[in-house]
């Protein structure tokens, strides 16, 4: 008999249907001797009505009344999946993200969990229900409602996997696991039957779309597996666990991309001490997220800084660069939107020292110009013309013997 | 300066247009100096919405689930009033009925407030907010959501009125007051600009549809001034207060009807102490309401007892008469759900003696059957064919002195 955490996304439980199977899925994993926590979204597209009718009201967002209204589709979702869990002759409670005990920081639309005091989920455990948990949502310190942000659902239910000493935080979800490459990208691309942690960090954190970083962040810490699969099929998906010395390591687990981002480049900068933090500090002030950056050799006591930012980010970082241009002593600040990043991880990168040589020669000869490098000890990234991104992931992904057979 | 609560049902708050109206008049109410405290039901027919997916997820209705469910509803439309109110350049806070404090029983879908502890809602007015609460909701003494049934959100409203010592507490909805018959059937009808509690008590108990019973009762228990009044035409409506002794009372204020009821006839009962008991309790245990009972004198011993019930609870009723018959010794059971009632109410009734004798001649002229008769001491109420009623409560109207010029 095992602890499951499980947790089902906006089109798991998008209608009726899809709540009525959720219900029967989790009916078996009880009938079959587990005790069981179920955490789910709002349904399906619900939570984006509700922003609209709010920008309907009023131009201007405000965050408590914003967390207020949004929280109501777990309140929605979770109550119907408890009907149902009824209706398979399962007895289940549902309970809010307060009365699940999620206390977090006052930072309304993506608090942070501060602290967990799921009581009365473990009485409800001890009583033999199955708990049904508002995922995305707590209450602050100040006894306000409060979102966690995007991807909050997910880092709920690792919060509660972790306090309650889970044996698996399942994370069902509309598509089958985690994958060596996007599908939609590289046909051949296969399921990843188990990755670890700091793999899956990588992927999360260089495109991949299944798993937001901060919950598998959240999972390392706490070290709860993380079971990745699909509410359609049902069929077992992809385990996120601690590394397995034992394992012999796939040297590349997967390729990932994004074009999400745009490269911003502040030419002509003195290399003198100080200039780089100053320029970075007033980025960070003004709350944006830089991602790579890189810097050349400086030339005559010159150099360049290139970065990359997100897109929707693009205009505000051209316009901060801009304005310390002057400060800093650069000659000229330029912004390109047109790029990509093409990443392959694998923990077995470490002892294999031919893996960059290998990507950058697959690219070479595909006649793909690399434009930014960074690396980590399990993973290389490079950027490049965003129309050649979808090229390069399936030539690396033939390249590091990846492709389906 | 005045503290006044304001009730906003579904239908004020029916869409966009209809909240950025209603929070337009707070913010009025607000800036003419007064407190305000704002109450809201859910939006137009989202909770019937939320009932439908209910019944499709689960054929049982699970009460603690469906109390959490539908009171989504009252936190959409509690936070966007918010929103909408800080674009009209006045704070704004919402507060569930848990944050409101108004803790109630354990009786899901249908729960009594036992005590009201409104600290953050003063807190808020000491702030110079406006609170927003949603109504129709509460939490139990065991921390669930609960909900308090039919015309909850009046409920909700008077008892904030009562527990903040209000001035008036003012229920805005679709209609603009308190009509001397219903305009649907009376085109001469005359919204009432004053009423007294027992009198506005006698017209929600006897058809009345813009006042639940329930709340009037909470109201005239605290002493809170009501005003029902409309959220689409802004203009004063019906005020209901403490009767004032200086005024002289309108003979007969309202002409209701109701033919929401059924009658039940238990015929050739023993004329015995006791059988009237054992045949009304059976019927409370079963939670079947009873209104009107009228018991004729009997003749040799035996006589009839007639009865009034929801239309809805007909069936549940003439069972359990036919399963009591033998026990009490009757000796048939006939049902009719084809009446209807007609009932006059005025507090100048008492010292105006002529009232029944007109009411009953009216009808006499008209070719009008009385079928049953109940009175209290400000209302003589009818029982006739279901389709004799408009043409009552029409003549009544005029025989009354209550038609407009």
């Amino acid at each position: 008999m095992a602890l499951i955490v499980q947790k089902f996304g906006g089109t798991s439980v998008g209608d009726a249907d899809r709540i009525r199977a959720v219900a029967d899925h989790v009916a078996r994993t009880k009938n079959a001797g587990n005790d069981v926590v179920v955490v789910v979204s709002a349904m399906g597209k619900f939570t984006d009505d509700l922003i609209r009718l709010a920008d309907d009201v009023s131009p201007t967002r405000l965050p408590r009344e914003l967390d207020m209204l949004l929280t109501a589709g777990e309140r929605i979702s979770m109550a119907l999946v408890s009907m149902a869990l009824g209706a398979c002759g399962v007895e289940a409670a549902s309970f809010t993200g307060s009365q699940a005990g999620i206390i977090t920081d006052t930072d309304h639309t993506r608090a942070k969990i501060l602290e967990m005091r799921p009581d009365r989920i473990r009485d409800a455990l001890n009583a033999g229900l199955v708990p049904v948990v508002a995922g995305f949502q707590g209450v602050s310190t100040e006894r306000d409602i409060t979102t966690l942000g995007r991807g909050g659902s997910d880092v709920t239910a690792v919060a509660l996997a972790a306090a309650l000493k889970a044996d698996v935080c399942e994370i069902y979800t509309d598509v089958t696991g985690v994958f060596s490459a996007d599908p939609r990208v590289v046909v051949k691309a296969r399921r990843i039957p188990k990755v670890s942690f700091d793999e899956m960090m990588e992927i999360s954190a260089t495109g991949g779309r299944v798993l937001m970083l901060r919950s598998v962040e959240f999972a390392r810490r706490h070290g709860v597996p993380l079971h990745v699969r699909s509410s359609f099929t049902w069929e077992p998906g992809t385990w996120i666990v601690e590394e397995d010395p034992t394992m012999e390591e796939a040297v590349v687990s997967a390729v990932t991309d994004d074009t999400s981002e745009a490269k911003i480049t502040v030419g002509g900068v003195p290399d003198r001490p100080g200039i780089a933090a100053r320029l970075f500090r007033q980025l960070a002030d003004r709350g944006i997220n830089v991602d790579m950056i890189v810097q050349n050799t400086s030339a005559k006591g010159i150099t360049d800084i290139s970065f990359t930012v997100a897109k929707t980010d693009l205009a505000a970082a051209s316009e901060t660069c801009d304005k310390v241009k002057d400060e800093i002593g650069a000659t000229e600040v330029t912004s390109d939107d047109n790029i990509g990043r093409v990443s392959i991880i694998g923990a077995g990168m470490k002892s294999n020292p031919g893996v960059t040589a290998l990507m950058f020669e697959t690219l070479f000869q595909n006649d793909i110009n690399i434009e930014m490098i960074s690396t980590s000890s399990i993973r290389i990234s490079c950027v490049m013309r965003a129309e050649k991104v979808a090229e390069a992931v399936r030539h690396l992904h033939t390249a590091f013997g990846l492709d389906a057979a």
